[in-house]
């Protein structure tokens, strides 16, 4: 046992006062982990736009105080009572969804939507007590989906943490958190792309990167990156996308672009914008006889998925994924081997790294859609 | 080689002059089988809903004078030139939509949809020279969805026929040619609902009761059927139907009944009416995590299919399928033999028997909603 266990840490987080101002390095006081709880020191973190979309507040009710952050690795500090599969220094990856091993759905082999750790981005709290572990001078600051790693020592369900090979680098396997293994699930664990097969990938930020990553592991021959922005495509290239289509570019709804390209359609579409005219693109682009299709971006409350059921009857599939599916404690150890084994790609997702200090700058490159993913260096 | 073959063969057919007038037994010429086309003795014929959908030509061109009939099971009486596969004597039934063996759609071993042989219900000649094969005194008899076994011998392309054990009874198989194979493998082929399951049903019409009867084939624990009418309920027990929920008896939506029954809703649909709003119903009702639903009731052509896009993102699956999924030459033999080794019960279904002379007797009992399936020996 570290020193620190079952004493208060003091250390410094990144807090958000307020919805949309820079966030603020704070000295914090972080309480031992409680029953089922661990302690991590984080090392490495990165910026994801669910983030920053909570950060900034609109549309939902803002809860601040708050540390947010929750793609990250790190290290095991110390565990609560009750904790039997992890113990101080192992290295770890925390995740914002969880996967409890008890509920229908843990126990379901189909699902990764724990009931009891299923995301939850309106509680600040831990679940066992109601109460958080982080607070200054004695008032305390919410959590943000159950692992806030934007602080040098976070508490976080142990159902939450995912157990990794103390080999793999953290700088780079960090990533896989959220949102890279969001894309590559998407397509490996979902879409399933046969070999030789075309997929079509729908929004080419970090996650689409991730589901045409994943079309290039599982041997597609044709990866066809739709996004509106073309400054996207050259980039995209690395991530074995071979061609590109702007809906602006055309006159005709893509879904008919792509069908004229393929002989009828796509095998399968990864959807990554959440925008529902995409989703409804992306459906239709299939071909009949065997396409899939599978939405990966998170809809508008207000929108509405809308085809003809023909769509559907002329045996088109259409599947919706939450973080590709992967269930974070079973599954995301084997996603890190396959970066060791040099299967998948990490490194040319992180495009900037700042240090701690400087955490303001990742919020900053994500406004200008500059990059991929900042990785946030924890010492320095 | 049967003194007939390459004759032209006079015969009993049930005429359709005109859109929804009673059908009439005239002698109709029936022409030899061309290349890669068989002619067909056809012993027993059944009625499916979709011969009186287009006999009535309410919505679709009429396309008359015109032999309908789809369900059937015969014996080849012979075959034309190219057609190595099947022989005089062989025992089969003829399908409405064909397996090429050779298109895209037969090479990918995950869709039927054959582009050759796909039904086509306005075609009412045959594919390779574009005429038809049935007159009378010279004037042409259009064919029905390239079968037309109202007939006492038709001609059909060879890749519309599959050829099963001689052992199978035909007056008891005919009726795997189209419904209750579609119920079937809507359940065993797409939903593939896991032992101890719950399925719901909506429709038990034949078709709704055959996907039923897939269900309890699978093991699944309870097979809910849904209908809005009542008169169904007692003979869907026989088909496996543990529960009923009409809609009518509701406030709710019955989707929210369905999730109310089953703890959040059931592991697997099949909606088998066609009305979009079922449809609807019956996407919702799956529960999250693992849920597919499966369309196989044909919409109307103006049906939109609405929902909220977050019920595909928590991990429920839309499907839809055409003829069950199977490929008629290659899975129906299969589909046979579950009927002869007492895995598949079909007699249940045969609510009827009218001779020849009497088929519009058929006709009045499915207007009357009477029954499932009336088989008519053309032999009496």
């Amino acid at each position: 046992m570290a020193s620190t266990a079952g004493q208060v840490i003091k250390c410094k987080a990144a807090v958000a006062w307020e919805a949309g101002k820079p966030l603020v390095i704070e000295e914090v006081e972080v309480a031992p982990p409680q029953a089922m709880e661990v302690r991590l020191k984080i090392l490495y973190t990165s910026l994801c736009h669910t983030d920053v979309y909570f950060w900034e507040a609109k549309g939902q009710n803002p809860l601040f105080p708050r540390i947010f952050g929750h793609e990250a690795g790190g290290i095991v500090e110390s565990v609560g009572e009750g904790v039997t599969d992890l113990a101080p220094g192992d290295h770890v990856l925390p995740v914002f969804t969880g996967e409890c091993k008890d509920c229908a759905h843990c126990k379901s082999k189909e699902s990764n939507m724990c009931t009891l750790l299923r995301i939850n981005t309106d509680r600040g709290v831990m679940i066992s007590d109601g109460k958080s572990r982080f607070s200054i001078n004695g008032k305390p600051i919410y959590h943000f989906v159950g692992t806030s790693t934007f602080s040098e020592y976070t508490v976080v369900h142990v159902g939450c943490v995912a157990k990794i090979n103390p080999e793999a680098p953290l700088d780079k396997v960090c990533v896989l958190s959220c949102g890279i293994s969001t894309g590559l699930g998407a397509t490996l664990n979902v879409a399933k792309p046969p070999k030789g097969s075309s997929v079509a990938v729908f929004g080419l930020g970090a996650v689409g990167l991730a589901a045409a990553e994943g079309a290039r592991i599982a041997g597609a021959s044709r990866i066809i990156g739709v996004d509106m922005n073309p400054n996207r495509f050259s980039a995209a290239t690395e991530f074995g996308v071979t061609e590109f289509v702007n809906p602006k570019d055309h006159d005709k709804p893509v879904q008919e672009v792509l069908a004229e390209m393929t002989g009828g359609g796509v095998d399968r579409s990864v959807e990554c914008t959440g925008n529902v005219d995409a989703m409804i693109s992306a459906f239709e682009c299939v071909h009949d006889g065997w396409g899939v299709a599978v939405l990966v971006g998170v809809p508008h409350k207000d929108a509405v998925f809308k085809t003809h059921p023909m769509n559907f009857l002329n045996e088109r599939t259409l599947k919706g994924t939450f973080f590709g599916n992967y269930m974070p404690r079973s599954d995301l150890p084997n996603v890190v081997e396959k970066y060791m084994n040099k299967e998948l790609e990490l490194e040319k997702f992180i495009t900037h790294e700042v240090p701690f200090a400087e955490i303001n700058k990742a919020f900053d490159y994500m406004h200008r859609g500059e990059g991929l993913r900042c990785v946030i260096r924890m010492d320095a």
